[in-house]
């Protein structure tokens, strides 16, 4: 496995297997890998002739109020996990690499980006975009891996590859959870006992959400009321927000006649958890 | 030769000559070539394995007063040019095959778009990056050819190629001149016969300012004066800009220790003619 910091280096290596006709599978990230990360690489794996992980703390997409010097980093330990699990390359570009000089021309997100979580972080997608288009130039993928659980950003990099015609596939991969059902995170470990008993509700009240479309339910507003409802009956965690939107669009839904996802963001003591699913119009799952 | 309409059937096209090995050079224009469009063409055919033309008049690049209906058409003309030059793709969409939605990622120019003409034209340069990302995206060159008679959009392409890490070489093409100096534009035909006749001391006028340079003079007020009454003295027509700026970043400049571009626009009766030089800091050629 090559650990690489150069965008040359790296695409004089990408462009070669372009032309030797390999097919290559991205999975960007910000390192500090978890086991959600390891699954799209895994996906990466299965499906590609050659696997490229990046890993890069992008300070494009951090708010002026949100802590970048504290994110966590362990490169040793990424590594080991890229080995493990076969990648060919690691990028490990430095923030001097990535941003030499300040930008000429700039990306902004028009849609989708002002909802969700997107509402409380202006600008973060603005810099995800950025540093993706960057990534996708250099990395040159055919395939690019994105985790369900953060399902805005995966409709906007469906928008900007649609937008753009990147030739690169977009693969979804579904969340992976623990056995009761909580989506994995690196921040379950901040929740206390009692919260990390009651934080299964999260996803089943997805689920009973899901089970009133299933049933007929067209309208956004009781499903969403009813899931909100069920949820806080069951979590003294304090709801951020339960929306229904058109996915990918993320536009406000009133009738269910299209897919959409029911989003979920709860506050506990120490953490924010996150959750989702995405439903066919008929409550069946779209995307896992 | 092929003329295509549709992105997936370009995108399968270059993708499969990427695969080959095949080297793509790219020549994105707004169609009714002129002989400036055939010298890029003749260095991309000269330069590659496969040569891509393409034809697309951008409504997203014209402002709201500039008449993008009006716009001059000749698609067979195009098309034969094309073909006798020996270019292998032809690619032509349609408004709604390049633009089918709103788009929800969108480009701003920062730096290099509000001087010289982009002073006038608010919005032309946003247009100008958002298709030639698509078309990158679509074509998939090794080397995209530009001609430096419209230095601005050399410039701006520049700055898009490298903020976004494309893996394209841009290759800046001198000007095309008639025998006597006056840079090739179908508006050349515009001009009267006393207009016409005076023309060629544009050029002569950036010579005269390129020549002081070359004997130590390092003002750059004093160059663009006596480039303006040096031309001013040999035309009727009025002068819009002469302008001295850094190149590529296009920045005002006062010592001239750094390339530069030299650059002027002047109003005849029936065409504005634009032209330029850009000049090392020892006042010897650049670009051509």
């Amino acid at each position: 496995m090559d650990v690489l910091e150069s965008v040359l280096a790296v695409q004089e290596r990408t462009s070669k297997w372009v032309r030797e006709g390999k097919s290559i599978g991205f999975v960007p990230t910000m390192g500090y890998l978890h086991e959600g990360h390891e699954q799209l690489i895994k996906e990466a794996r299965e499906e590609n002739d050659k696997v490229i992980l990046s890993i890069f703390v992008n300070p494009l997409q951090f708010g002026e109020n949100e802590d970048l010097d504290k994110y966590p980093r362990d490169n040793e330990h990424d590594q080991h996990v890229a080995e493990s699990l076969g990648v060919d390359m690691v990028f490990l570009p430095t923030e001097n690499t990535m941003y030499p000089d300040p930008l000429s021309v700039k990306l902004t997100v028009a849609r989708r980006a002002d909802v969700l979580c997107g509402k409380s972080r202006p600008g973060h997608f603005e810099g995800v975009v950025t540093v993706l288009t960057k990534l996708f130039n250099i990395c040159q993928p055919t395939k690019v891996y994105f985790g369900m659980k953060d399902a805005q950003q995966v409709a906007v990099v469906d928008a900007l590859l649609t937008d753009f015609n990147f030739p690169i596939r977009l693969v979804k991969v579904p969340t992976v959870r623990e056995d009761d059902g909580l989506a994995k995170s690196s921040r379950n470990v901040n929740l206390t006992p009692t919260e990390r008993e009651e934080a299964p509700a999260i996803q089943e009240a997805l689920q009973y959400g899901q089970t009133l479309v299933k049933n007929g339910e067209r309208s956004a507003e009781k499903v969403k009321d009813a899931t909100r409802k069920f949820l806080d009956s069951r979590t003294h965690g304090k709801i951020d927000y339960i929306e229904l939107l058109s996915y990918p669009e993320l536009e406000p839904v009133t009738n269910i006649n299209q897919p959409v996802i029911l989003a979920v963001a709860v506050f506990y003591e120490k953490a924010r958890l996150i959750d989702n699913v995405v439903l066919k119009s008929d409550g069946t799952v779209e995307i896992g």
